[in-house]
């Protein structure tokens, strides 16, 4: 997601440094360190936009750690204004940085889920390499992953979609879950939307795929 | 597909024994002796209803041999009079029998391609296994396809879709493409609908999956 740029955001997350990281150096396998809990899981989402989902996710399932993880420093600051003002709760954090930069940021296996939802589909064939199910992303998010993590992709794009169905399939993760039409199935009451997913599904369906990278018991 | 049962057909069946091969023994191995050009790539449709899909592409596609595949007798009859009536092609021939029986039917790599088209969807879970896309079936198919050999799964059922979706990806298959809309897309102009979904695709979408038995150039 993109806004217009604004120069005051990035002064606002520099102000919040305890709960914002942004494009941290010495992380790398320390994440859980900024938890009270440092034990319960870690769960990340990959381009949050304006944050409602992890928020929502942090507020609604406090056992697990969070990380709302955001490119753009305007978008992140977004999110961070909404969960001051609802109210931060203690098991999130904002992370500023690049998907490319996963491997400098996660120590292999650090992490216990991924979440990806509603990424930009970048529809030519020559921006492919930029989508964020493209196999060189796929194989980033698997080596962060620790086995049997999983990983759980929605968007309303259905070229995307398909695209990503191949992606996930010839890159080495087992299929949890496929749903071609998240708001009109049984069984996804629990799911949480993101502020674009509220706008947009009445436009056609929302896809949802849920993903496992292999492991003993599901290899 | 079901039919009320004709008595009458399993005799017009046994008249056309040159082109109808009822529940064979001994021909594992040998369906190409059927055709007049032994070299050329061997294709079938399992369950092909009233024929129309298969009858097409052995007209249009000389240079392939077909089989075409249907356990119940009322029903192939139907194919066969059709093709009958409509001249049947040389490079066409049609087989009675059971998912189930292709170990005993064809040699390993036999095949050079599957046709799957609107498979009963047993919506039931104890119906599972019914499904002709479950791993049980997944198995016969990637034994009596040869390497790199395709498969190609249309359906208007979304639940169907989606668990093929997860057999396919997990029991082996490379996923050459996927569609979720396809009378919808570009690219697919030469798809050829089968009588049902003639019918039925102004109701929602056809899916199609693509995939192919992994060999030494895509696995």
């Amino acid at each position: 997601m993109r806004l217009r740029n604004n120069p005051e955001a990035l002064d606002h997350l520099k102000d919040h440094d305890d709960i914002v990281y942004i494009n941290p150096v010495g992380m790398k396998g320390k994440w859980r360190t900024c938890f009270s809990d440092q034990a319960a899981p870690l769960y990340i989402e990959i381009g949050m936009g304006k944050g409602d989902f992890i928020i929502e996710n942090a507020r609604r399932y406090p056992d697990i750690n969070f990380i709302g993880m955001e490119k753009y420093t305007t978008v992140l600051d977004k999110a961070l204004k909404k969960a001051l003002r609802e109210g931060m709760p203690k098991n999130l954090i904002f992370l500023k940085d690049d998907a490319v930069r996963l491997p400098e940021l996660f120590e292999t296996g650090e992490l216990d889920r991924i979440y990806l939802n509603f990424s930009d589909p970048w529809p030519k064939s020559r921006h492919a390499k930029r989508r964020l199910t493209h196999p060189s992303f796929l194989e980033l998010y698997k080596s962060a992953l620790k086995k049997q993590g999983k990983m759980i992709f929605k968007t309303d794009n259905r070229n995307l979609f398909e695209y990503s169905l191949v992606t996930f399939a010839n890159n080495g993760f087992v299929f949890e879950d496929v749903c071609l039409d998240l708001h009109h199935q049984e069984g996804y009451e629990d799911n949480i939307q993101t502020e674009y997913e509220r706008k947009f599904s009445k436009n056609g369906p929302i896809y949802r795929l849920e993903v496992s990278v292999k492991g003993e018991e599901n290899g």
